[in-house]
């Protein structure tokens, strides 16, 4: 079955405006302690980039946000239309950096046909592209991707999921939307089915063959409430499907941890030299 | 001055027989661990590339090893003679990607000056043959950062610093030339000044000015014997050069780290849900 009701949904729902405060001051707070004051930030139309780059407005003032707009030459201008929308109503104007001549560079030397591998390429020219940036700029870059991402592993390593600070990675999709929607994002932009954008029709949920709402329950008992399968099948979800969903969990957890390093100090790197991100600041 | 002595030399000394055995071991058994019996390896004719082929062909066998040149228009001929020289001594028959294209066509929309930038520009293009490279061949990603490098980040995230496993992380740039002459590396290649290749003249120890030999001794004080500032002055060390590299490791620790994600659940990822990487296989 698709849902076990209102008792998973109402578990998924966020106090928006506590929520909304906390990743403001969040942003703030961390990108100041890390010596920085202005943040990039990569704007695809969608509502992730949408709403962190609201989130960043209100942390940083609309000056120190550079929004920046990277379309391939198959994307659909609807995503570009909908990411001037977005600035404009926003206050900031975008820089737009076209990928298609680097995209095609590699293209014409590695014919790349296989659609999961020209994503990747894209994924990765664009953060090569936002990483330029930040380093041009002096700001630091802002990651959109959220926890249903995450957790199933649908992003690119050292592409899109590559970031300094991400104030969404604790959300899941159903909860960015309800964050967004609070926020004032485009409504066109909340409505409109979450895609990549890579080729024509594709939509999250036809690549992931289950809908957000579902998967986000499903992650939810899994992750934050250490369910049983037992326990998920008294809930009724489909068993098979959360079977399917731990695979994705367990087999994308690779992209979540960095690389592996052979021990043979005292003190090795990602083993025992593990301090905080921002230690001795 | 520029060393304390045999001292310090000495607690710097691989037992290599050992520590080579380790490394084939560890190679072997994480790759096999994560599904894989392949790895691709960018070689750059420089000693840490050439030494993690070495091990690599140990422990896969040369038919599983992907070597990969990837030249820019600017690079020494003689960095791509000394990798064809390794890849003939050991059997493997090197793949060649000229970066060229790609890195231009970004320079040409973003006129990158900065020689930082510009070899971020190119370290970035890099990680993506490589990674693209892996997904077609099924293969992992083998890092050759040393622990010097990760140490003071002298090294591009999301760039050469990418990997999924790395077998020289946890050892200092003087280890990695004394076990890199123990496995028989060509001579050439084991005495050159190492460099980064990005422009003429340029060498790593001229950029960080401070010989590898000197900067490894402060590290292994530093990081393995948690030496204080006043140990490190009675052993006569430098205290300006010290402060100097103990802020070199303090402000590079963001290259280490995942990206910073605000907490707001049970369980988020990099803070509570954390588990190893290669977690439940």
């Amino acid at each position: 079955m698709e849902s076990s009701g209102t008792t998973q949904e109402s578990r998924l729902r966020l106090n928006t405006a506590i929520v909304h405060d906390l990743l403001v001051r969040f942003l703030k707070d961390e990108t100041n302690n890390a010596g920085f004051s202005k943040v990039v930030i990569g704007i695809s139309g969608g509502v992730d980039s949408a709403l962190a780059t609201a989130l960043s407005v209100e942390a940083f003032g609309k000056g120190n946000v550079i929004g920046v707009l990277m379309p391939y030459r198959t994307s659909n201008p609807k995503s570009a239309e909908d990411a001037n929308t977005l600035c404009g109503q926003l206050g900031i104007r975008p820089e737009t950096v076209d990928i298609t001549a680097m995209a095609d560079a590699y293209s014409k030397v590695q014919n790349v046909a296989d659609p999961i591998r020209r994503g990747n390429l894209m994924a990765r020219v664009r953060m090569i592209v936002l990483y330029d940036i930040s380093a041009r700029e002096k700001a630091l870059v802002v990651g959109t991707s959220n926890k249903t991402e995450i957790m199933v592993g649908y992003g690119t390593l050292h592409g899109d999921t590559a970031c300094a600070i991400n104030p969404l990675g604790d959300l899941y999709k159903t909860q960015v939307w309800q964050l967004a929607e609070a926020v004032g994002v485009p409504k066109q932009i909340v409505a409109k089915a979450p895609t990549a954008d890579l080729w024509e029709g594709q939509t999250d949920e036809g690549e992931l063959g289950i809908s957000y709402k579902t998967l986000d329950e499903i992650l939810f008992q899994i992750v934050d409430e250490r369910s049983t399968d037992a326990e998920l099948a008294q809930m009724k979800f489909d068993s098979p499907l959360v079977t399917r969903v731990r695979e994705m969990i367990r087999k994308n957890q690779f992209k979540r941890r960095p690389p592996l390093i052979a021990k043979l100090s005292y003190r090795t790197v990602n083993v025992d030299f593990n301090y905080p991100r921002d230690w001795g600041i």
